[in-house]
């Protein structure tokens, strides 16, 4: 390995890292590069990488933006494997650091160089002893070789995590800092530890995705190799993205997309640090789940409910216990207690030396429980010990995951920590952030069991026929038909050009019908009395023909009018929409309330397309205007069927319409069951390039 | 102080606490009372309290259940000020254990004594080096006079929040373990410390309220001393509550409606003792913010936008800067940092010694600014006793509140926590926890600074005339007829019992009108026939009336009819729901969306009453429905003005009209602005008794 610009000057930045590799007892050889220097640290140094003697690995590029190309290629003559060039002064800097960083990408890929950076601090490796790069920290930690990989787009802030971790008892298989990303991106790092043998968990801190188009073939890689991704994704808010885009000159995702996604494919998102470690330590062991039913063994009642409820806050079960194991556990749980899961066995744990060790056998049998979580309080000296031994021993003889939450200082029972820690088992300072963790344990492993999850990947080439061009919007009519080809229910409707061809189309379509104005100057049909609704007869539809277009011609003179549509009038049923729209990650579909209702609720569920049947109903079932389609206040239930057909219809054209297109189905009319659903209003719209 | 039931033996729990006074340095007496020890740990032993020389002021009982009301009578004979009960046995182990319980009640009431527990496990002073129980913390921790109260129903989880508090240097004024709280209440607890001295902040953990109607003048008191209270109170969720139940045998209440009153009331209430002790280290400092503009320094751009991301989550807002001070910083940030605020100094603040305290500066001077939160990542060594000596001199020379979150183990800078803490300046792990504590301490700021939040009392006496007695409900006609007396905007409408009485009535009241069948006998009337609406003249009133009435006779034979009910007929507007339930605080007052969308929408807003027209306006703007109070897709703007005298309104008379009776209005009618609001339909109920 080569460090590139190291220093010889005792507590200079560029001794430091050759320092670093020293200590940490790095196993290759370490090669300092400076023309100015004869050696570094006792090793020799070398006036440039051309001149180090054998094959170069990993050189770390310490010298100044100005320099770096010159560098970069000669790694790339020495045929170097990966560079990781620490400069600042690149794409996060503007215009011209812009322009340096396409210098530097042209240079690499020429080269066949891997370049890590600009703009990072650098990576560690503890399986290879290989700390390579600067932080504040690496003058502080011990590493030990472990199976959580970190690949973190901020230096500080990743090394911050790194810090908290290693304080936990956390141990790293890699950690990464990728900088600017100019030619080596999250992605191609997160791939990296998926496909090696010793990660267990890949943690990703992001301030904006690279590549989001190939990131769901990588979260399906995940799922293969049982390894999750939890990601710590900033920039959500407004002002968070302002400042995400000055920080990191990426441009930020939008987040209710990626939140979604991340769903859909189990990535596990979190909010904040201490979250994104409370998982990646649940995680990083291999036990899964084979359900959400919790157990709760509790010495503390308080406690205990703490669980409880934050099981009910995350969606999981406090599982009812067989009646065997309430029988046998009444026998031995103090009366002051509760055999009831929670279970409290009280401080009695204390005085007898056998309850907690009969109870966790108990509960860990009960084929009720998927998992196990063991809530103490204040537990301190020989009756702490004694607990931690029963739940190593339980822990040892079931394969359910187990869990351990002490709301307790660790200085209590100094020895807990690290010993239950060696077994795989997490440990929490409260049961709810325990519980949280059990959540996202219980969400990837169910949608790792979940149906084959299909490739999400937008259909590539031209639109197909008919489909609007880019910042073309088709009117309602057009869009309608081409969605009736593509076989959706769309209403039965024709264009009049006069009032008699429009009462021939009444009689032809069936009464009530409706009469909707049809011009490409005019969006907002209904402010300009574009709209008559719920006409009978034939003179009804006459009359309001020449009402119409009186009206339209009156408050906008100069619009050009291509006729009246005729419409089959839809009545009574619930408003839902069905939206698509194009997005980083592929093609998203979007279902919820619809109507005057969009606003107000803002209640839609999202995916990926495509979904099927099954997570059509899904996505159906999540919304709270279920409680609309189940029928309210004496209505009965709507077609829920004929909603999820048009669900996995709009989301197969999605898949298979290539192009950057959205469309708008809203209101979509779900009539009462048996009776279908029908799109009423339709917008189809070329997305304009950026 | 005496210890009744002290032992000699070594070792023994008896002897404990003994221990625990003396190592803590205990100034005053200890007197350990025991008949069959001559001496503890060097103390003359006592037979019994009434041979203790001088007055006892506290009494530790550590006596079975059984001896308890013996030693009771004896401590009240001696005049003894408070008794600690440490036994379990009485209200949380069945009836047996409840009439023991009443009868120490009695007990202590007739001997003027003030009893804490039983099922308690103690109680520590740090002011007087006063250390009164048994946890298996009281053998390590190390107390130091603080200003943090803390107030526990359950003793193992209270001093476990005391371990977990003590570790990240937080310090007590007091520790009350209340158990179950058969004579002293958290409330009371919680009294003493608002009005001590040395308090700055009150913990409460909770597993169910005592004395709720008395909390809101608590919480009142909490505000006027300017000291919050913060709640962690369990059992929120079905299981949760249920386990609750079992573990303290006190009745959970209605999580709703806490929440609610919480908020109004200016309590933070947490759901995690992590949160809790986040918020306890912020309001546990004097410093009040005048707004919630939010200063985000940083050295570490991912830690600022957490920062922000975190502001946008709990409704705070980043502060906009000053042009001066921007371009005040523009001179002294780096050019790979950021001006904008999160304003992001950069790792260049290890090389720059004048960078971070120049900046801090700056920021804490703009009056832009209400709060200062400095977030570091990493930093070690001189470069991290440097930022925190800026930190000091700068939060010694503003007023506004300073916070400081690391994103870094402890062990990287150990000076660092100490002596910000010992300057009052909290310090978080995250920057994402610091920002959770700040919207703690602004909304108990906010809620301080608002209106003189009035009296909170339930009306005293009996229900006024016409209200419904326990168990009745009253028919929508009597119920309407009560609240039109009451001042209330109802529909116009009287009762016809003929269709020649209807006619007349519609007359009088104007077409269109509606009929509604009458009857004790039926509560869903449209789903018998019994609801005509829409009608237009004469004719179809009296058509109506025949048929309403055929209607529910062929439906529900033996239903009693009263006759029809003739109903202006409310056409347009937003339909709204108000309504009123007596609640263990006093009754609250509910508004929310109406009609059909109730389910769906879940969306309401409820206050304790009264509630002025400020507070009305607010929980009218909390609602999502306000979206179709201020018109869409076409619809104008609702009459909010009446909806909100309406609110007002009936608040009046639930603060005003004393029992437990319950009030439904849904629909309301809110019309189009300036045309008022109507009472559709209106259910009035007396509770039954429980």
């Amino acid at each position: 390995m080569a460090v590139i610009g190291a220093s010889g000057r005792a507590g200079s930045m560029g001794q430091a890292p050759v320092r670093y590799l020293r200590d940490n007892g790095y196993g290759g050889d370490i090669l300092p590069v400076n023309p100015r220097a004869e050696e570094v640290l006792g090793y020799r140094c070398y006036p440039s990488v051309a001149d180090c003697p054998g094959p170069v690995d990993l050189a770390l590029v310490m010298v100044g933006a100005d320099h770096v190309p010159g560098v970069i290629e000669e790694c790339a003559a020495k045929n170097v494997g990966f560079a990781v060039v620490l400069a600042s002064g690149f794409a996060e800097s503007g215009a011209e650091g812009e322009r340096r960083q396409r210098e530097l990408i042209g240079l690499a890929e020429a080269g066949g160089l891997r370049l890590i950076g600009p703009n990072c601090i650098g990576l560690v490796n503890p399986h290879f002893n290989l700390v390579a790069g600067f932080s504040p920290l690496f003058a502080k930690a011990e590493w030990r070789p472990g199976e959580i990989g970190l690949v973190s787009q901020s230096g500080a802030l990743g090394y911050g995590i790194v810090s908290l971790a290693l304080d936990r008892g956390l141990r790293f298989s890699r950690v990464l800092n990728t900088g600017n990303e100019a030619a080596f991106s999250s992605l191609e790092a997160v791939r990296d530890l998926l496909l090696d043998d010793v990660t267990r968990v890949v943690l990703v801190y992001s301030e904006g995705l690279q590549k989001a188009d190939e990131w769901p073939a990588l979260a399906r890689l995940a799922l293969q190799r049982d390894k999750p991704i939890v990601m710590l994704k900033v920039g959500r808010s407004e002002v968070g993205s302002r400042a995400a885009a000055s920080h990191t000159a990426a441009l930020a995702g939008d987040d209710e997309v990626l939140s979604a996604v991340c769903r859909q494919l189990g990535i596990v998102r979190v909010d904040d640090v201490d979250h994104l470690l409370d998982v990646a330590a649940t995680l990083r062991q291999p036990r899964r789940p084979k359900g959400n039913r919790v157990g709760i063994l509790t010495t503390s009642g308080g406690a205990g409910v703490m669980a409880a409820d934050a099981c009910a806050d995350f969606g999981l079960e406090v599982a009812v216990l067989g009646d065997d194991t309430r029988a046998q556990l009444q026998e031995i749980v103090p009366w002051f207690g509760s055999v009831l899961n929670p279970v409290d066995v009280t401080a009695q744990v204390i005085a007898d030396r056998e309850l907690f060790r009969r109870c966790i056998g108990l509960m860990a049998a009960d084929p009720g429980v998927d998992l196990l979580l063991c809530s103490v309080c204040v537990l301190t000296g020989d009756s702490a010990l004694r607990v931690v031994e029963d739940v190593l021993q339980t822990a040892a003889e079931t394969d359910k995951p187990v869990l351990f939450s002490k709301t307790g200082a660790d200085s209590l029972a100094p020895e807990a920590r690290p010993s239950l820690l060696a077994a795989g088992i997490p440990v929490f300072e409260t049961s709810v952030q325990a519980v949280r963790a059990i959540a996202a344990l219980v969400h990837f492993q169910r949608v790792r069991d979940g149906s084959g999850t299909g490739e999400h990947t937008a259909a590539a080439g031209e639109p197909p026929a008919g489909f609007p061009a880019p910042g073309e919007s088709l009117s309602e009519r057009v869009a309608k038909e081409i969605l009736g080809q593509h076989g959706l229910p769309v209403t039965r409707e024709g264009l009049a050009e006069s009032a008699e061809a429009a009462v021939a189309l009444a009689a032809d379509i069936g009464y009530p019908v409706a009469l909707k104005i049809e011009s490409p100057d005019i969006l907002h049909k209904t402010e300009v009395g574009g709209v008559t609704l719920d006409l009978h007869g034939p003179d009804d539809v006459a009359t309001a023909y020449g009402d119409v277009v009186a009206s339209v011609r009156a408050l906008v003179p100069g619009a050009r009018i291509s006729g009246v549509l005729v419409q089959e009038q839809v009545s009574g049923g619930v408003e839902m929409l069905i939206g698509v729209v194009p997005s980083e990650f592929g093609p998203m579909i979007t279902v919820g309330a619809g109507g005057v209702l969009v606003e107000v609720l803002r209640d839609t569920a999202m995916r990926l397309v495509p979904v099927d049947r099954q997570e059509a109903e899904a996505m159906v079932s999540e919304l709270r205007s279920m409680a609309l389609l189940r029928g309210v206040r004496g209505r009965g239930p709507a077609d829920l069927d004929a909603l999820v057909s048009l669900i996995v219809s709009v989301s197969e054209l999605a898949a298979s319409a290539a192009g950057e297109w959205e469309l708008d189905l809203n209101p979509v009319v779900v009539l009462g069951a048996g009776e279908g659903a029908r799109v009423v209003d339709a917008l189809l719209t070329g997305r304009a390039s950026p």
